[in-house]
């Protein structure tokens, strides 16, 4: 190994790379301190060619390379061991802004809000955002093919690019950067690398898809009887695609986040089981407090909701926001939560969370189920909070014999094991095992095609 | 050959294969002449393990493949020479509609036009339409990643699938039929099967997204002075992402379809240089009408239009979007035609036209060019027909020489050869001459990884 690392010092120029364990140890770290890591050296590109030059080295010594973008990652897809670590933070530029095209050429280590504001100085949307849009990178969240609060409108981060840069495990650089929306060259190449948790290549800069602004925002908060009937209000809610959000909480999760954090305060006078936070973009206020008016007014009307609050003004719907931003971090007031990020198909809500709530009782009696999230993307973040008063490293011990029931729950109805977090590490087994045979063969196949000699992030997804 | 062939036929039940010449022959027939091919045997099978069947058996002999749908493609891809034929008009099925997934899963040979009309009885729009609707097939569609009318708000054919079932290589099945709108589980297999022309594997059924459909269609014919006016008014056109159509004709086409078809007729009093038409799907038609106004107001207000008809009910709207759709029909009164399916960058348009029409008097002094089609999406069907008075054959013989500049400037404007239609047998050796050698390295790392006897397809795109 050390004659590879050798040759990156050499060839890189100086301030490209160290082996400086106090600046090595910020990406070693996960944020939840539930991964720690350790690397040779840690490379720091300025330019693609800074990249392409150190993956060719690396290939020539079949040294294993992991690339990392913010190091916001949840599934252990981001902490090396002993991989040579390339972090992609000095490529931050964004190329180019095309308000004709309604595109943008973005560098990889461009956080996700420094598009956002770009995006937004150019009165152009992009439709992405997340609670560590502040650190994640361009690289990262296409990598993880990372979701959020508007995939019901615009899509997962794969719907918002139309090509990328990658440098290749030879440390060739594939140029799939364009602003045509149409190209039918071949297969879509661009494509593979998203979501492709750096096992592919190293994506370098990417074109955005930028979108016409809304005029305004509406929002509205719900108070309902079940889940089943948060689903059961998606279909009018769309309002003819003008629905952009459509977050679902349950009243335990929704209650830790109001009784404890100071300045979030419950704007209803009761508790409900459940609530719903939508948003509808539109032209006009008129027009917002019209939709929302209308389409809640039907569901009190059909016994569908319990209590609405309809956002009057900008801090209202600030606040309404806040509760389900905080939702993660409010589970703490819980204890300690073994957590699933998954999908079932839309009608399946209902019955998912009746067979899951029942096997979750089965492994661990008194254990709370949070299910929260993304319902009308059928995405659940479903997560099982300790029994009240346990010991909290006693209930994490069953991480894998809650999670199990869980997945065989998604994969009878027809659902993902993964909907926005990726593989990584944390569930590279589960998907081997879960997966068919064929498509097993086919990433595999895919995979030996593009990184025969697995240098690629090895030890992550396939 | 034959004991393939025996194999086959003793394999298949009665009724999936024939060697009938009658019945083979309209299989051997492009639509426009261009091609005519052959076949040792026609498959037709009525499932998908009919049709693992059949690729089983064509792998274990080494016989090349070639799958057909509709048989409408433009580009040779769907006409075989020796290949095994693998028809799928008998797999018409929609297996399932779901409109709270607003999900649709239909095989392979179900034509467009049932896929249309089953959505639109489900209250739902399934956003592609194009001129073969009704002969064409969603295994054709998906294979060459279709364009059409809609892409400008919709996206091409790929934006609309959520996954396909495949018969691979191997004759293995594929099952990547899914409502689910995130699946972080690995890479996008899928997507690798849309627009790759048949030559990865078979696919033999799909599941589609839906959409509401819109409250009302507002469309309008507006005259203008040049095709660079036309790109000045998109953006003001979009009014928040309404604008589902943006379609622009050149005087020379226009008049051949309003001048010759019984039926059509001019709705302007006067010619203009050049025309667009568009579509914003609206609520309602008062909606409609008012941001027809005031888009088309203010356009007339800055001089950017000449003339402009806003359609006042269905059969005017209908009778617009006619002339359009006579477009490629209508050239045939102009002559022979060279024919050019291209994109370049939006803000580019006015620029190809420019060198383009000076390239091509270059070459054949007196030719027409007649650009027309999907402005907003920056695709031009840029046909060349011949100078008045030309003898047609002579003039034909020019294709390629005309086409190589029209290439060129494509690749310097950083555009695509090939737009909606493909590469098939016509551009296979433009792209790989104009790709860069990492992408024609890359396409055929993947085409050796899922067909590695080059099997499926071989003698088209990669």
């Amino acid at each position: 190994m050390s004659a590879g690392i050798d040759a990156l010092k050499e060839a890189l120029p100086t301030g490209a790379w160290t082996q400086d364990p106090d600046l090595i140890d910020p990406h070693l770290r996960e944020w939840r301190d539930k991964y720690f890591g350790k690397t040779p050296i840690l490379v720091t590109p300025r330019t693609t060619e800074e990249v392409a030059t150190a993956v060719k080295i690396c290939a020539a010594h079949k040294l294993p390379i992991m690339p990392q973008g913010g190091n916001t990652g949840l599934v252990g897809g981001n902490t090396p061991q002993d991989e040579v670590l390339i972090s992609l933070k000095k490529m931050t530029a964004i190329r180019d802004l095309n308000t004709t095209a309604n595109a943008m050429t973005v560098e990889a280590g461009a956080t996700l809000q420094s598009v956002l504001d770009a995006a937004d100085e150019a009165n152009r949307k992009f439709p992405l955002t997340l609670s560590s849009q502040g650190s994640c990178t361009v690289g990262g969240v296409l990598s993880t093919n990372a979701g959020g609060n508007h995939v019901l409108k615009y899509g997962t981060t794969k719907e918002l690019v139309f090509g990328v840069e990658a440098v290749l495990a030879d440390g060739s650089i594939f140029n799939g950067l364009t602003s045509l929306r149409k190209d039918n060259t071949g297969y879509d190449l661009s494509r593979l690398f998203l979501g492709a948790e750096g096992t592919l290549g190293i994506i370098t800069a990417a074109s955005l898809k930028l979108f016409p602004k809304p005029g305004y925002v509406q929002r509205a908060l719900i108070g309902l009887e079940s889940a089943a009937m948060a689903v059961s209000l998606l279909e009018a809610f769309r309002a003819g695609g003008k629905l952009a959000m459509f977050e679902v909480m349950p009243e335990i999760g929704y209650r830790a986040v109001v009784d404890n954090f100071d300045g979030i305060r419950d704007p209803f006078a009761n508790s409900h089981p459940w609530y719903l936070l939508c948003d509808w973009e539109v032209e006009t206020e008129e027009e917002g407090q019209s939709i929302a008016e209308n389409v809640i007014g039907k569901a009190f009307e059909n016994n569908q909701v319990r209590d609405a609050i309809i956002a009057l003004n900008e801090t209202q719907a600030a606040d309404i926001l806040s509760i389900r931003e905080h939702m993660s971090a409010g589970q703490k007031f819980l204890g300690g939560s073994v957590k699933h990020d998954i999908t079932v198909p839309i009608d399946q809500i209902a019955t998912f969370f009746k067979r899951a709530d029942a096997a979750m009782q089965n492994v661990v009696p008194g254990c709370r189920p949070v299910g929260f999230g993304h319902f009308g993307d059928g995405n659940i973040h479903y997560n099982i909070a300790q029994p009240e008063g346990s010991d909290r490293e006693a209930f994490l011990k069953n991480w894998d014999a809650l999670s199990q029931p869980v997945f065989d729950i998604v994969d009878t109805l027809g659902g993902s094991i993964s909907a926005e977090h990726g593989i990584g590490i944390m569930k590279r087994e589960d998907l081997a095992e879960r997966a068919s045979p064929v498509k097993m063969k086919l990433l595999r196949a895919i995979k030996s095609a593009l990184d025969p000699d697995r240098i690629m992030n090895p030890r992550v997804m396939v």
